[in-house]
Parts: C-alpha cells; sequence; structure tokens
C-alpha cells in the first residue's frame, strides 16, 4: 500500500517511462467501454482545461484531438484515475455519428474470442 | 486500414516489446470497469483454457491468478479484443467478496479527477 498515492487527494500521474498514461474511455450514459488510448501531459492538461479528450497518438507521435477529422469528439464528463495512478478513466459522450473507432464501429472492442479446439477465433459482437 | 487484423476471424494478438496486452477488465453484469492489468501469452493462454482471468504481474514478475490470495477470482464471461489486436477487454464475474481492487474496494477507479485554479485534485467516488 501506499498511503498518498492510493488514499491521498493529490492527483500525482505516475506516467510511463515514454511518458504516458493508458486511457480507457467509456461512455458516460451506459458504461460502454469505447476505446483504449493514452495520453502524455499535454494531453492531460488539454482534456483537463477544455473539457474535449485530447490523447497523445502513439502510431503518429502527436497530440490527437479525438474527432477532430471525424466529427467524434468526446466531450468528457468525468476522469477517473486509478489506485496507483497510471491509468484514467475517461468517462465521455461522443459527438459526430457516436462511433470511437476508426473502422466505424462505436467501440474498438466489436469482437469476441472463442477458444476452441483448433485455436482461439475471432466472432463479431453487437457494440451496443 | 489492416483488413486482417481488424476485419478477419484470425486471434492474432499484438503483444508489446515487453510481450505484454493491456487488459480492461470489466463486470459482466453491470459493465463496470473494475481494473487494467496485463497479459502475457502464458497469462492470456491459462485464462482461455481455465476460464480463470491470469494476469501478469509487472510489479513481482510473475504469472498471477487474480484472488489466489485475495478469494476476488475472475470468472470469465467474454473475452474482447479491439480492432487492432492489442488490448483486451474481459468480461468478469468476481468471486470472494465482489472486490477486484488490492485497497479493498470494488473498483481501482474511485477517484475523480477536479480540475480547478490550484491545480487537479482527487475526490472519492462510489463505483457502484
Amino acid at each position: 500500500m501506499q498511503p498518498d498515492l492510493e488514499e491521498g487527494p493529490e492527483f500525482a500521474p505516475r506516467f510511463s517511462s515514454d511518458g504516458l498514461l493508458t486511457c480507457v474511455t467509456v461512455h458516460a450514459d451506459d458504461g460502454v467501454v469505447l476505446m483504449v488510448a493514452h495520453m502524455n501531459a499535454d494531453a492531460l492538461a488539454k482534456t483537463l482545461a477544455s473539457g474535449v479528450v485530447h490523447y497523445w497518438s502513439r502510431s503518429r507521435q502527436c497530440l490527437w484531438r479525438k474527432g477532430d477529422t471525424s466529427g467524434q469528439t468526446q466531450a468528457l464528463v468525468e476522469l477517473r484515475v486509478d489506485c496507483d495512478q497510471d491509468v484514467l478513466l475517461a468517462r465521455v459522450r461522443v459527438g459526430g455519428d457516436g462511433g470511437a473507432c476508426h473502422t466505424g464501429r462505436r467501440s474498438c472492442f466489436y469482437r469476441r474470442v472463442e477458444a476452441g479446439a483448433e485455436g482461439a477465433r475471432l466472432v463479431e459482437v453487437g457494440t451496443g
């Protein structure tokens, strides 16, 4: 147990060695997990200051205000942090068509892993 | 777009350079986000084979069958994978007292980040 980190009121995010926090983003209304992405300190600060979710794109190595090109902006309803302050949970409402995944689906988690005798396969499922 | 990875039925998890996938774990009944942890290939295989969630503990550097000491086992209801197959979503039912966080709470996400003029502070919230 690390009392200050886990029980105190101080927000002391523990960025990874590459300067990132993992962020789980869920819809504020029904709690569906929409996506998982990352924030650096700048993305986190801009998210808190603007109320619109910003991420750090690891693939493009740039700040990414979600929805800038797709219209699928994410209005921040609540930001939470986990016990040891290295993961964020963003509760959002989504603009545009309501999607969060670049494939066009509402959520990135649209496939179930099914284990079988011949190995695991993926089956598409609805995302609410 | 990477058609095979994103649209195909092949489960081809993309482990990080240190051999891990991020796993978001939610309760199967109400969808509440309980915790975020990691799985290596062994933890993933044992989770699928046993139906009980196993993680890789980064801090202890060992395989970790959640609940072995706490009784808070996680029975796997469904495992999902995200679009680019580097994040898992485990839908579980929790044994023991129903908690997932080592602090004794149901969820690790029990504090809200509140931005203010003097910086961000944390406020405890219920976790359902």
